[in-house]
């Protein structure tokens, strides 16, 4: 597995390399790289490798699958007149014509946080019901604390009722990133793959949790223990849903969004800086007020930079596979951190934490200056992010990055940041360094001290 | 998702390619196909378009995973100076050699099927602790009734509290079917995917369970209703464990061995045909018998044979995008006949029941001569397997095509042999058809029959 193909070179056994092509619906072998030939319908991207030693032969299969999703800004998207929600995943043309122009009715499974569905429950209904779907609205408390195999098996088993089309009727997720995971964990193993579609109602969702292809659960007090890499087939993105979202959880998704800015974009960082508290204040709505026109634009702007820095990150690397990961910064200590002290931090705001704290890192290695490192803190501050938290001691700290050696080749792989919206990758941060780093940021931002 | 990627030219709408390359760790988005310069470290195999509407933005992302994995056969896996069992996944030479010169000792997590444990146990052990491996075995009754995510879960459980790395440290299941699947499943959630290997100790696991990706579990009285795609990092295979294996567990792996003669390999059908049943005798060992010594070579070639086409046909399709699938032959009917008599038929039983009615159905179609057929039913007989079941009606049958038609895109995609070793997929076979081809045989292999 990996993205790394297998080495053919790599030993002195004899060894023979076969393409794969197709005659009238059977795959055959054929010796050597070159395979194509008069008779043959298809040739496959995939190649078989044989080698033969005195213990018997050995097969070694190398076969890509090609992962393809969409994710689309949309308005209204619960606009009866709106056909996003049920067609904008299809790309054929000609398939999205043969479905409009048949009356056959769409069939639609859909799984909907609790509480977004009391607020746009009514208006899901009218909108299904305008289009004439067939559907099921299942509304589940996915909470964090509820986020786990027993609630997937619960959808899996409301969807085998329902009995979808596996092939044509993706079933639609709707809530904030714990539904769209424990969602997105239940398509994945139904049937070993049924198409979903995530539609993020929470700003933090909507910048992260749709624009990747991990899906999962906590198991054994652990976060997302147990998932899967399974893009969603479409996620669509209507930033009115963020209208509704309680003030902590736009900061929430802010810290994500700071996160993207602090790697790799200094002009969002600055956005941010400037119009962050604005963004918090209006929702990303447009509104009518000492903002002026501009505040919509701004929203725009943050958002699609966010996504875009992180589709970047994340496309070269969907399954992970290359541990050095930009994206990971902010998330070294605060998985232990939300785990310790849930539900009291949020995902964003324990992420939060961990950048303030790698902030004083990459200050005291000298990566950024304490002007560039006082920048970041206000900013945060600005957000109404916490920048310090009890529960995050130097023992958990270290127990955090001795866990991250031991899951990450034996390398730390931490992510600094070096200047304003550039980053690195180091290993070999010291105790000295981490522990000086602690001692300042409890000086300065813990509890007792008088610097906010 | 799937295998064919998404279609640039689709819409009208203004569209941009991008390349992503990574300069100093961060990925960056490049206009255009080409993206080469200088500066840049590496250039990934995914792509994002970019799309522009009056809607918004919507970007596709392009991502291809690369699966590699490798069929071993080996001679006394459990012999303590064979260490495929422990290293064999491993190709790169350098790190096989750290390793070896490394004091450190491996660590394995396996999970043995209980009766295969009862046998082979206190081999296992020996083996272990002469190799000073740090281990834990943990036996499970893994049978098709408890195939199950409960029992799937059970495995992630220990392998938590193992506390295992899953970059080094695969997870290793030895059993039947049953066992490869429930682990590859676990092994496939923890931690989004932790590597595995499957060592088969059945016939059907040797030949089929263990040289694709499919994992899985039972859910809702369903056969393998939850699961996932990911294959072993390494299968090895020994025939010896095979010798242990009940007299109709062989005929078991038997069956799937003729799907792959019938649909694609004349010589595999006439090997089973002639010597068939002493390999039923000998349970593809070695023995001084009255068979003399080509036995064996008669074992190997059958399950080289049996692996190699179906690698053949799963490589290419590994995910199952494609529909049409001659490996399906057998598997249209028998799923629901295999969970209606639960536990009275075996998986290859039911498969044959499935393959003896299809064959009728072929040779009502006029793609089998009538000798052929009689050829088939004979080996089959020969093969000690059941041609015919009283649960397996006419009712049955036309719900299972039904089924079929609802998962497969509205197509029956029938795989039916076309003469001795070859076979074509057909989508229409009438109701006139399947309805004599069911009198015909129930009236020549049917109970009251005297045909046998
Ligand atoms: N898959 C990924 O790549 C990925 C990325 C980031 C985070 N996540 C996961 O996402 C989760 C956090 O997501 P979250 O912050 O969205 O939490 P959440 O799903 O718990 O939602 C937060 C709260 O907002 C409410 N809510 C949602 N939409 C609303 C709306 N429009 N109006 C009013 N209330 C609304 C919810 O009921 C909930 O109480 C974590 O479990 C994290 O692991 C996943
Ligand atoms: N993943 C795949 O691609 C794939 C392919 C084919 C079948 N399968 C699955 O495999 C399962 C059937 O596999 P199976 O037939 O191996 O059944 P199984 O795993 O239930 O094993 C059959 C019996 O043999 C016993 N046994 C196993 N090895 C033995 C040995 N060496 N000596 C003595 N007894 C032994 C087991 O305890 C069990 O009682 C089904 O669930 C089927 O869905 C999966």
């Amino acid at each position: 597995m990996g993205k790394v193909p297998f080495d053919v070179n790599n030993t002195k056994d004899k060894k023979a390399e076969f393409s794969l092509v197709q005659v009238k619906g059977t795959w055959k072998r054929k010796l050597g790289k070159k395979a194509s030939d008069g008779r043959v319908d298809r040739v496959s991207a995939a190649k078989i490798y044989e080698s033969i030693t005195d213990k018997g032969i050995s097969w070694t299969v190398v076969s890509p699958i090609v992962f393809t999703y969409k994710v689309t800004e949309t308005q209204n998207i619960l606009d009866p007149s709106n056909d996003t929600l049920l067609l904008g995943h299809i790309n054929d043309s000609q398939q999205l014509e043969d479905i409009k122009k048949s009356n056959k009715p769409l069939k639609r499974f859909l799984v909907i946080d609790q509480e977004v569905q009391k607020i746009y429950g009514p208006r899901l209904t009218e909108f299904l019901e305008a289009n004439k779907v067939q559907y099921k609205i299942l509304p589940l408390p996915t909470t964090e604390e509820n986020k786990s195999m027993e609630m997937a098996l619960e959808i899996v088993k409301e969807v085998n009722n329902f009995s979808l089309d596996r092939r044509t009727e993706p079933i639609i997720a709707i809530g904030g990133g714990v539904c769209l995971d424990i969602v997105g964990l239940a398509a994945s193993l139904y049937r070993r793959r049924t198409p979903y579609i995530r539609v993020p109602t929470t700003l933090l969702a909507y910048i992260d949790a749709s624009v990747g292809a991990k899906t999962g659960v906590n198991f054994a007090n652990c976060k997302n223990k147990l998932g899967a890499y399974i893009p969603p087939t479409a996620s669509f993105l209507d930033l009115s849903f963020i209208q509704t979202v309680p003030r902590r959880h736009i900061s929430n998704g802010l810290a994500e969004m700071l996160k993207m800015a602090l790697m790799k974009h200094r002009g969002l960082f600055e956005l941010l800086e400037k119009h962050g508290h604005m963004l918090l204040d209006t929702k990303f709505q447009a509104v009518n007020n000492v903002y002026g026109c501009n505040n919509l634009q701004a929203a725009s702007q943050a958002t699609r930079t966010a996504i875009m820095t992180m589709l970047e990150e994340l496309a070269p690397n969907l399954w992970e596979d290359d541990l050095n990961r930009l994206v990971d910064f902010g998330h070294l200590i605060s998985p232990a951190l939300e785990m310790e002290v849930l539900p009291s931090l949020l995902h964003g705001e324990a992420v939060n934490i961990d950048m303030s704290y790698m902030v004083y890192v990459s200050q005291e290695r000298g990566l950024l200056t304490e002007e560039e490192m006082q920048r970041i803190i206000r900013c945060m501050v600005g957000l109404e992010l916490p920048v310090w938290h009890e529960a995050c001691t130097m023992e958990l700290i270290q127990r955090s990055l001795q866990d991250r050696l031991k899951h990450s080749g034996g390398l730390y792989r931490m992510p600094l940041p070096v200047g304003l919206g550039q980053a690195e990758i180091f290993n070999d941060t010291s105790y000295e360094v981490l522990h000086r780093a602690y001692e300042k940021w409890c000086d300065e931002l813990g509890m007792s001290s008088k610097h906010l």
